[in-house]
């Protein structure tokens, strides 16, 4: 398997991205193609220790890069010569199984639509992050490719985390939940109104496991497998749950701090606060798939250290060899609105 | 100042109201009436030790009680002879300052808007909870009350909850953030596209410190003061927060209760966590305001207990001498479209 890693995206890059190809290569057995300057690429190997690129690394030089200044929609166009274009033209076309990108999301959804597309038929892509829940991790989807989004478009949602849940998460029926201020039907927006009786069709047809309305806190706590939501509401629940665990594991800090006696308690619990931090660490996970591309493409954090690198091309890794384009696109029909055809021209 | 408690409202109804009025008279020094089934209350009291309702006290008999099986929307004119709807009166007809209830949410927001009226020219109420976040406590508004916003019921939002940090909070200019899933200009969804231009607008005018859209994670962390939203997003954030907590103080429970160490460790540290513990406690605000309502409204916990219920008379309290709703009357003209006469119709 071949895993194409954007050399030059990410805060940490080229360094990070070197090492966490070469970490890759060596513990997944996968093989790496590094896209980006080729001269900044080599002296980061040198530096690691490898005059010349070893086995299972190969380099593909580009002259220009993406940066978060570029415009999102048009960046992989205006700079045919970057790492971006060049590493999801190699995916395009056969040539590699599976992108991975630390660089700017926007750009790389864009492209990701643009260069390797969507699977036919589905609507958007999502972004679906494994979150660290109360069950041993739920997929949210989608948690900002797509802000604003139409009933047809959460139910492809639902199929597509369910599929993702069950072949990569190994879940035999997961539980999948409409994100929703109240459990009962009929809460939320007309947006969640209508997309429950979608679901619930769904459901009854026994094509996903459709558990009703979830509320956040209940999702959180692991309720659910598969949180579906619009990219909006997901990326609010995605950014609290972050911004609350970083606000309370800074306060611990400060508690095992004040004195000799805190400092004590905490090196008695230092496991548990080992095992705390690692739940926590979006590093673990590393990359979070561009659900309905039609070849496999991963973001990865733009803080991505070389460790998060790694993870992320085992996730792509995984995504590759899961199954999950095949059981979507075998499964399209079931996923799309009679009335959809109108759509079309936003497909563009 | 006399406020109003619904006896009948909550899980612990009426135990726990009947001991937070008591103890919100000792320490507070307002007066309380308790509207609910006369012989309950009086033998609530019994327990407590008051043969007769303690000076400060006044008890309003009422024979109905409004349930979570009500239908919100026509349950107050369902039961008029119940604790909602009769407290609510008392309130509108200026005979108490203020209503407190652990009753359903739903019931309690069509009640209010229908007895006691929103303000003229609020389009929407708002439920504006004190979140506990970095800056000592933001104000999310709305949090649930109002589903699907317009961009000018998130103007009038943001103006209220501006009021409300101002008046209740005694910050000087409040910083207002518009909840968004980028910082940029132009992020979102329209809704957030067309009420960041709003904003951006009144607060050019010297009305609101506008200071731009402020994602989850930051506006946790303590980036504003007010955290302005449509109800459902609100919601999400919110119970997101709830979730998040109550997640990980499990599982540092589970870590301190490991053995005989870590169970030392805990003791070390017993004043950081009492400290934690009350600053994710509910009960140390207790009520909820429900802004935009003509008269001061709060909702409390359907789980409060006497300490809940005794804090949220003191909120109601606070709002009640803080001016707000005088300033929200004073500067309606800036909260109105020129278009908005049209959703007349909607206010009905």
């Amino acid at each position: 398997m071949k895993i194409v890693v954007d050399a030059m995206g990410g805060d940490n890059a080229p360094r990070c991205n070197v090492e966490g190809a070469i970490e890759a290569v060596r513990e997944l057995g996968v093989e790496v193609v590094l896209v980006g300057q080729g001269d900044l690429i080599l002296s980061q190997l040198q530096d690691l220790g490898c005059d010349a690129p070893p086995p299972g690394i190969e380099i593909v030089h580009t002259s220009e890069v993406v940066t978060a200044e570029d415009n999102p929609a048009t960046a992989f166009r205006e700079k045919k010569d970057s790492s971006l274009t060049v590493g999801l033209e190699l995916v395009k076309n056969g040539k590699a199984d599976a992108f991975v990108s630390a660089g700017p999301t926007g750009a790389l959804l864009s492209a990701a639509t643009l260069i390797t597309k969507r699977i036919r038929g589905i609507r958007r892509a999502a972004m679906a992050p494994l979150l660290p829940t109360g069950n041993g991790g739920s997929i949210l989807i989608d948690c900002g490719a797509t802000a604003e989004c139409t009933p047809e478009y959460l139910l492809q949602f639902a199929y597509m985390g369910s599929y993702y849940a069950e072949h990569i998460l190994g879940r035999p029926e997961p539980r999948v939940g409409l994100l929703n201020i109240g459990a009962e039907e009929g809460k939320g927006t007309e947006l969640q109104k209508q997309t429950y009786a979608l679901l619930k069709e769904a459901g009854k047809a026994g094509r996903i496991h459709f558990v009703g309305n979830v509320e956040a806190r209940e999702a959180i706590l692991g309720a659910v497998d598969v949180i579906v939501c619009d990219g909006y509401s997901g990326n609010i629940l995605l950014k609290t749950m972050e911004g609350t665990a970083l606000y309370l594991t800074g306060e611990m800090k400060q508690m095992f701090k004040k004195n000799a006696l805190t400092k004590l308690a905490a090196l008695l619990v230092s496991d548990g606060l080992g095992h705390l931090k690692s739940m926590l660490d979006s590093r673990e996970v590393g990359g979070t798939a561009l659900v309905g591309i039609s070849r496999p493409v991963f973001k990865a954090h733009g803080s991505s250290d070389g460790y998060a690198i790694k993870n992320a091309i085992a996730q792509a890794a995984k995504y590759v060899s899961s199954g999950i384009i095949e059981s979507i696109t075998d499964n399209i029909e079931y996923m799309r609105l009679p009335t959809s055809g109108e759509e079309k021209g936003a497909e563009a």
